[in-house]
């Protein structure tokens, strides 16, 4: 089989494994840089090869309006038109027409929406996401879902669920190419308990390769979507892989894989690079901040990135100040290393049964807060965040 | 001595050499990418290294008035604040204080002008001009000239003629470090052969490393352009290197080697790069022109850059016009090897006697007008030009 997940090692509930497609292994827990239109912002395919990237994420949404399926398909599918020759998941695009709100249309069959770009009105049903991904030949897809907004009551949060779990069974339906294209369920339910797991329970019935949680960095606090986290996980099945989409922070990545989850991605690292808000070892800063005029010191002395390898921190605080394209690219090559080695690192702890000792020297870390600045995600709608699109590309 | 020049052979006017500095050797003819602010927009030091630079430009009255030299000089000098450990030429700003038309005043001894950032009064002299490169740390470094506009009449351009060579001579005296960093001197005069004769003999009386050739690009024909050049060269010390600053297409490179320049330097490629005007030996084409959407062949197949090594003509397309970072970045990194492998191969030309084949088979292709668009240099003002500026960072 193509689609081979096994687990190597366990930590509590955490798992060290290696899922296996047609375009190479991932060794999870594993983060999946985006490249929503085919490309991570600003990186060649070899830059993020060379950060430690074992899949890219691309988004069935942005990539039907265009280039469109059919233009992918036709020049060999989205690896050739990438360039990017390692595994790739596409999100179906649920989360971005669900973000459309007033310029969309559900009803029991699918959704109807407009482009963003230029007003055209289309339609997706699970059958053709589905269809769409296995055109696209990508390793990893993901079935349409209706992701509700927070806060929602619970009653139209189990409609709406509902509605997700019955698309959920066409798409299992619909798909063609199992071999070539693995498929994953993807969990609903808001912030209800009751729903979380009634929606882990009833995906589990149905024959998925992956196992989703959706429906979360959509505004709630971080309480909410880590009870949500706690509350799905363990329900979903313990042999196949768990992914958590869209999150988030590594302190979320952290608990998520200490939960079980084995897979994520988020635009975090990426966006707040471009704009200069960068990870390191002693925490998160802001380099436009005058205190960095003069720096000398490389961003993470740690850290083996081609900038860090090279730069000091008053070349990037010079360079974003002065809205450089450099800037943001020395910015998201940083980052993604650093969430790259981040889940290198939480593997190697699972490995040695020392992820509850990575998570206590973290947190005391994070509690110093007279060094390093807030590694909290951002709030919806400041610079950082994008507004309320939340950490889904 | 650092900076020795050995010619290692010749090609009618055309020569082969070496010049060695500080920082290392380059091997001439030789493009030097343009990096203003520190950095060439979009790329790592390693991806320019990779990509076959030998020396970076960058730009003393950018760098004057962000970060400062002296917050420069405090990092360790320019080398240590860019991270490119490979020789670094700086323009003396010049050029740029001289396009800032009705924000500078002129006077004997040097020229005040405004920052076009925030409107602070500065001042350069030529000694403080070259003061402010040795404290960068620079290779090589340019006399301040007075860069006077075109058309200008012949008795206009000769008083400022005699005013850039009054300057040269002080730039001379205020030398301090001359082990360390080189000085050019800058040929001007417009587009009178009698001036750039008078400038290029008195110039040479002068104990400079190298010589430049200035005040091209500004506007002029390419007729007038080329015959400043084909008067200049050959009256320019023979042993030393030659510049021609902020000069310019294929074309225009293959005629001043074979009139004898050594080194260049312009912001063409990185520029149209940046907006999907890409060089290939089948020559330039608009990337954004829907014949491209479908293309699944690399740019050029025959380059063995990071973009033609993995991604197709379709998804240059589909970046650029969808404005994605990923674009301009690609488009960079292509043009740059380009114009790379282009000096390197016009230095094999020289080595084996090829040059005027070169020159002849090129005139062919260029003619070639149904399979490629233009390779002259866009017009003044145009989206690929930078408005008035010309081709100097």
């Amino acid at each position: 089989m193509s689609f081979r997940f096994e687990i190597h090692g366990r930590d509590g509930a955490a798992r060290v494994g290696r899922l296996e497609t047609p375009h190479g292994a991932i060794e999870t827990p594993a983060f999946m840089p985006v490249g929503t239109l085919g490309a991570v912002k600003g990186l060649t395919p070899q830059e993020l090869e060379s950060a430690g990237a074992q899949v890219m994420l691309a988004n069935l949404y942005h990539l039907s309006l265009r280039p469109g399926v059919e233009a992918i398909e036709r020049l060999g599918g989205l690896h050739s038109f990438t360039g990017w020759r390692r595994p790739i998941l596409t999100d179906s695009g649920g989360f971005q027409v669900f973000s459309l709100s007033g310029h969309r249309e559900v009803d029991g069959d699918g959704v109807t929406f407009r482009s963003h770009l230029d007003g055209e009105r289309l339609r997706f049903t699970p059958e053709q996401v589905v269809a769409a991904q296995e055109r696209l030949g990508v390793d990893l897809a993901m079935v349409l879902d209706e992701c509700p907004p927070w806060p929602i009551e619970e009653a139209a949060a189990e409609r709406s669920l509902e509605r997700t779990l019955e698309w959920a069974r066409r798409a299992v339906a619909a798909r063609r190419r199992p071999e070539r294209t693995a498929l994953f369920g993807i969990a609903q339910g808001s912030v209800f308990r009751r729903l979380r797991e009634r929606a882990a329970r009833e995906l589990a019935e149905l024959p998925f390769d992956g196992y989703a949680i959706g429906g979360v960095s959509v505004g709630e606090p971080e309480a909410e979507r880590r009870a949500v986290v706690e509350w799905t996980a363990p329900a979903l099945p313990e042999a196949r892989p768990r992914y958590l989409m869209g999150v988030g922070t590594p302190e979320d990545l952290l608990h998520a894989v200490a939960s079980g989850v084995d897979l994520f991605d988020c635009v975090l690292p990426a966006r707040n690079g471009r704009h200069g808000l960068l990870f390191t070892r002693a925490g998160v800063i802001r380099i436009k901040n005058a205190v960095f005029r003069d720096d000398p010191r490389p961003l993470d002395a740690e850290c083996r990135c081609p900038v860090c390898a090279r730069v000091p921190r008053a070349l990037l605080h010079h360079l974003v100040r002065a809205g450089e394209i450099t800037g943001a690219v020395y910015g998201t090559l940083h980052n993604l290393r650093y969430f790259l080695d981040f889940m290198a690192d939480l593997r190697q702890a699972i490995r040695s049964c020392q992820l509850g000792e990575r998570a206590r020297s973290r947190a005391v870390s994070s509690a110093d807060g007279n060094r390093t600045e807030s590694l909290a995600a951002p709030a919806p709608g400041s610079a950082f965040s994008g507004g309320s699109g939340g950490f889904r590309p």
